[in-house]
């Protein structure tokens, strides 16, 4: 398991190398600067990793992956800088990494943001565009259309709009609150890269169905891991500050259900996801140790 | 022309209605009450009447069309929200009403811009994926790509970051520097619908070439006119104050050419614009007639 994952990671970081990362040239090369710094501070390329281990379970050569699976980094790291903004979480480390606004200032950060969510589309679109194979472009558009929903308002953003305001007009979470939260700021982005792969290599409609919900059980159990290791984590291995959500006034699955349970509870989605990847009948042994391997992270 | 105009701008305005304008509900019901809000503000329409305008000049029937003619707008409207940002321009009205910010607050405003950019190609994927024809879908992917790159770096945001950095570093801009601005920051998204009309609806690679200088020129007369009005413009039917530029030390066409020489550039480079369009050889009638009225305005 560790090679293979440390073989797809370096697949997908020279990915990113070859699809995301510019030259920095011309009046924009602040931007561009600051665009490939926010994309090389580092991560765990889960979205990358994930689209191309769903690619796999089937025989299709769609010439789009290597660009989507850019792409959907580049979707995840646009919120991320934006998320990390003085009117937005304030945080000036990610990944024991200065935030792209502490480094560059606020207004670059914000049009970073902005180059990198309409740069995903692009390399996206051009890739698409100059598909020769009429069925790999119809599926190309068919799997860049769910990651444009799984992005954008009844997506992810959707996601942090409820999330920012919740803890803005000091709204006290119910686990219904924290579920739609989950779901969409965090669900939505595994959902997306795990239909988005299958799509490409032509996998039948049911087959995506069973995926987007996979994505969906990791997704949470993701977040609740998150929460867990806000409270129980090491701040040397996690790179950024524990007990960030007290300090933030932020209320967690952990707040709402204990630590018992949501131990419970995440080790039951990463089971559910487990199954659903049986279910499918293919060789999914990578992405089944990939799940169980999120759910037992120390970071 | 007043007739054709009106029609055009309530089509415009109409295809909004419909494409971009969302339901308020659920837990984003907050940033859909902004995004609607940001759309709904006014404005002249002239990107999506342009695309409709190009599109009219040839005989395709792209299912596409109204869509992309919201998209482009969506595009527009993303761009004047985190521009009139505290952290960018600080502007608490625009054409009269107060901006995004200014009504739902900084946070919501950041996150109302990527909502708007994002939910573009959201629903323009959506209609290039159920698109039945494959020509179509070919060229409303082909259409597509060119808006996502006179959208970013090399276009819209491209002229955005120079001309906020250049304002924070205090660098005296000379022509080539505003000739890039305007290039990238105005024009780009004015060659971009022309363009997008003209593919849409099948016309000649080289057609589409000329629309594109078309709306370059366009572009450039456009916003000399910009910089002309803020020096002889009225405060009531602008919409905005006068001498804006001047209060934020911003250097522009005006102060380094004076208002004879911006005058005749502006009328040569709308003559050139309407000379383009004749060599077509198509009913360009109305399409002039609006680059004319564009040159001409007061507002």
């Amino acid at each position: 398991m560790n090679d293979r994952l440390k073989k797809e990671t370096e697949y997908a970081n020279r990915v990113l190398e070859d699809h995301a990362v510019l030259m920095v040239s011309g009046s924009q090369k602040t931007v561009i600067d600051a665009m490939n710094y926010s994309i090389l501070a580092g991560g765990k390329r889960l979205r990358p990793i994930f689209m191309k281990a769903a690619y796999d379970l089937y025989e299709g050569e769609n010439p789009c992956l290597d660009t989507f699976m850019a792409a959907i980094e580049m979707i995840h790291t646009y919120s991320l800088v934006h998320d990390d903004l003085p009117a937005m979480d304030n945080d000036l480390y990610r990944r024991g990494k200065k935030t792209t606004h502490a480094v560059y200032g606020e207004d670059m950060a914000i049009l970073t943001g902005d180059a990198l969510l309409n740069r995903a589309y692009e390399i996206a679109l051009s890739a698409v565009n100059s598909c020769r194979e009429v069925n790999d472009k119809i599926n190309a558009v068919k799997a860049l259309s769910v990651l444009s929903e799984k992005a954008g308002i009844y997506g992810m953003v959707g996601g942090q709009v409820f999330d920012v305001e919740a803890e803005k007009k000091g709204i006290e979470l119910n686990g219904e609150d924290i579920d739609f939260i989950f779901r969409l700021k965090t669900a939505a982005l595994i959902e997306a890269p795990l239909m988005m792969g299958a799509i490409l290599s032509g996998a039948p409609g049911e087959d995506v169905k069973t995926l987007e919900m996979t994505g969906r059980k990791v997704g949470l159990a993701f977040q609740i891991r998150d929460d867990i290791l806000d409270v129980t984590g090491d701040e040397k291995e996690l790179g950024k500050p524990v007990f960030s959500d007290k300090k933030n006034n932020k209320r967690t699955y952990v707040d709402i259900y204990g630590l018992e349970k949501s131990e419970k509870d995440c080790e039951a989605l990463s089971r559910e996801a487990v199954k659903l990847l049986g279910s499918l009948g293919r060789d999914t042994g990578f992405l089944e140790e990939l799940v169980l391997s999120l759910i037992d992270r120390r970071k």
